[in-house]
């Protein structure tokens, strides 16, 4: 079949997104995105150089289609939008389950150019928090460190929920949702030299 | 001067600690470790046979340090215990400064030992945490969960602190307890089925 360079392209990334996710990245062979995808190993390479360069471009998509399903819904209250973009989150792991291994414990998670990506779309993800939480306002700095430490909280409770698959997927994002807001508290307790909140 | 093994094995690790504390693994040269401790380049590549195995070696003998030197004080109150285990363990950071950054996001990092090495000792470290915190009893798959996400949590706000130093010392410090008692509470909560608990 013949498409265009572009469209090419984007089924070419959409092919190996799916590949990526269901396998070890140091499973995958090109050969098999090439077969899947109906074209030859040559074409592949004509549009992405090396099997990293093209896990870096489907990161980068991806990361995108992340923004956007967990972009926080306005007509929701406060606390409902947190949850439905932190479900969305979850969904998202669970549907690339290798790709989110693979850049954050995997073969990939060394490479210096999906580093590059990974971080910038890390900084990207801490920002919007921040802003969502502080109306665009600049965050005192332990605010903004705090968002940074609980983006790792969530990352590291999926890695090791993608691992144990336990507790539940409801425990996990009711923790990741109690987390936040209790991080958010904690820093701000923190800046007025107010002591931790005990129960 | 004439050691015995054992003794020069420490003192090699001992000279390599704080070489690599100062500088960035990539610049730490063998030949130098070999000249502050007086030996051979050969003598050194006698007790450890590369750089990585060296490396891993001190790793392991630093994360005794560690356990020794956050040992929660029993005499305390359980907030300034935990306030005083984080306070050395930040102390600890800042000594060892390049190692740290090296095993958790540097050159070391990638490495299988010496992930396997740091891995180890995570587990160790949240394991302590947890029986702290559970008087030794089973966690709840969720109790475990917001321990492990809170140490990644720990780990990622101490390489930020080294990178800008910015909150202070005290308020990283402050912000770490802060949030392990909150991640406790939220634990607790999700557990019990309760919704966040706002200011």
């Amino acid at each position: 079949s013949r498409l265009a360079p572009d469209l090419r392209r984007k089924h070419l990334l959409r092919v190996g997104a799916e590949l990526f996710a269901e396998m070890p990245y140091d499973e995958v062979q090109i050969e098999e995105v090439a077969r899947r995808a109906g074209v030859s190993r040559g074409l592949l390479y004509h549009y992405f150089a090396s099997k990293r360069d093209f896990f870096a471009a489907i990161v980068e998509g991806g990361s995108k289609e992340l923004a956007q399903l967990t972009e926080p819904d306005p007509d929701l209250p406060p606390l409902d939008r947190l949850r439905t973009s932190i479900d969305a989150y979850l969904d998202f792991v669970e549907r690339y389950e290798h790709s989110y291994l693979a850049i954050h414990r995997g073969g990939a998670s060394a490479d210096r150019k999906i580093r590059t990506v990974v971080e910038r779309n890390q900084r990207r993800f801490e920002r919007r928090t921040l802003d969502l939480l502080t109306g665009g306002a600049k965050p005192s700095p332990v605010g903004r460190l705090a968002i940074v430490g609980w983006h790792s909280f969530l990352v590291t409770t999926c890695l090791d929920w993608l691992e144990h698959r336990k507790p539940d997927r409801n425990a996990v994002r009711e923790l990741c949702v109690h987390t936040l807001v209790a991080t958010v508290i904690a820093a701000g307790r923190v800046q007025t030299g107010e002591a931790p909140a005990l129960p």
